[in-house]
């Protein structure tokens, strides 16, 4: 069967775009794949100020860089949610497209707070949501770096943030904590656990904890990351996660994988794009 | 003894830069050491145009964006050819350093071509030395990528450019090669060998190759890149090349390396700020 592309990529975040420059770079037919804006988890962080090259920027904004880079290069980029890939093509909701290579990119989900489906003043993106939020009161639910640059995000709009943290400590980069503990419309409740969530028409207003009662006009969640990779039912993975050699090879042997959807230990921009650039770079290489 | 720093990094590339930031948002009291500008063979790359986040930038320009990062950190730079490492010690040629941790960033240098030593009209820095040869002919020897790039650059500048590759094809990105084909001034000579440089003066003014001779104003070298570790006695390495774990640990343990200088497959910048931010949290993790 004529394949219509040397390689598919899966997903258009940091990982996915950064194989996509090496492949076709190397004239390598390429396309990607994704059933959202490009740029991933990048459109919902607030603040980036580790990658290399940039003092500061929002992910948008690095995402959108990455983005052009891309579409100067002439990469196509298709709208479709893989449904599987099998047999060398891919099935998304729209078509079935033939391959040589698949690399994966397909990243993270944030992780859902229990018993929060219904409420509409619970989000899980302070970028996308803050404003909604301007000179009020809301709590965030999470003690990580990623949570603690949110409630700097958020402290900047809302009239006051209300870290909830379970840890008995935040667990952040020391700059991020200094930063957090210099802004006086940020109080932090640590050994903090949510017992129950008061709301009224699915809007929350209240936070009981083990700590005491917290009246909010919204709650942000932060509180890690989750592989969505149940439909990839013949790749190996652990918790979800996928299984790569280190050339980014899968269990199958056309299918590759790299950024936060493998297994591994370090989960940062610096990593995903140099395992996209080895998937590329291997991809290019068993391909003629 | 006390320690003057919790980490040293020997050298200001990318990768040192890099792991630098990583180390000092986590409050870790890190040195930079180098003997030459921030930003290493950076420094010599005229275009890049395969770093995520820059469509096109300057090697320089990418250099001295990252170099503001850290000093923006404040991060400590300090100048000095390191001599030795050894019982927790960095010694330079103009001090003594006591430190925790050490990570070695070297990078590595230009390869030499032979006899070549004397010639004053020899460079192996297009980015450098183009602009001496202004409107009159040069060669280029090497066909690898870093060659045909500094080709290009070259070609912007002088009348013509000559290209001796000892292979029989160019060893490029296809869309390099695309770009060195559409010059009219570049000449590609194949399985191309050289036999006597012809000096007068020491200025090479003639090369005499199995394909023909070429009289030329200079001669760029463009053959790869060598590491240069003998200083370190201690340490593993394989053909000069330092062998890391997968957390960046040489043999010595308090000595991690990142970047260039190491033992790996593929010898890039996003491979290299993906090592520095693996070897950095791992050094802030076994500091505590």
């Amino acid at each position: 069967m004529k394949s219509d592309f040397d390689c598919v990529i899966v997903g258009a975040g940091i990982a996915g775009m950064t194989a996509a420059i090496y492949l076709k770079r190397s004239n390598v037919n390429v396309l990607i794949l994704d059933n959202d804006a490009p740029g991933g988890l990048l459109n919902k962080i607030s603040v980036i100020e580790n990658y290399p090259g940039f003092t500061s920027i929002s992910g948008p904004d690095l995402a959108y860089k990455i983005y052009e880079q891309v579409t100067n290069l002439g990469v196509e980029i298709r709208y479709g949610k893989v449904i599987d890939i099998k047999d060398y093509q891919v099935i998304t909701d729209l078509e079935t497209i033939n391959t040589k290579k698949v690399i994966l990119a397909i990243g993270r989900k944030a992780r859902k707070l229990e018993n929060t489906n219904n409420l509409k003043n619970v989000s899980y993106c302070a970028l996308c949501d803050a404003n909604l939020y301007k000179n009020k009161t809301v709590a965030i639910v999470g003690y990580s770096n990623s949570a603690l640059e949110e409630a700097l995000y958020l402290s900047n709009i809302c009239q006051k943030v209300i870290i909830i943290a379970r840890g008995s400590g935040l667990n952040g980069e020391n700059v991020t904590i200094e930063k957090i503990k210099n802004k006086e419309n940020i109080e932090i409740q640590l050994d903090c656990v949510i017992k129950t969530l008061n709301s009224n028409d699915n809007i929350l207003y209240k936070i009981i904890t083990n700590k005491g009662e917290f009246t909010v006009d919204g709650m942000f969640v932060s509180i890690g990351y989750e592989p969505n990779t149940e439909f990839l039912k013949n790749i190996n993975k652990d918790n979800g996660y996928i299984i790569v050699n280190d050339k980014m090879q899968t269990n199958v042997d056309y299918i590759y994988a790299c950024g936060d959807i493998i297994k591994k230990d370090i989960y940062q921009l610096t990593t995903a794009v140099s395992e996209a650039t080895v998937a590329a770079i291997n991809v290019k290489k068993t391909l003629y």
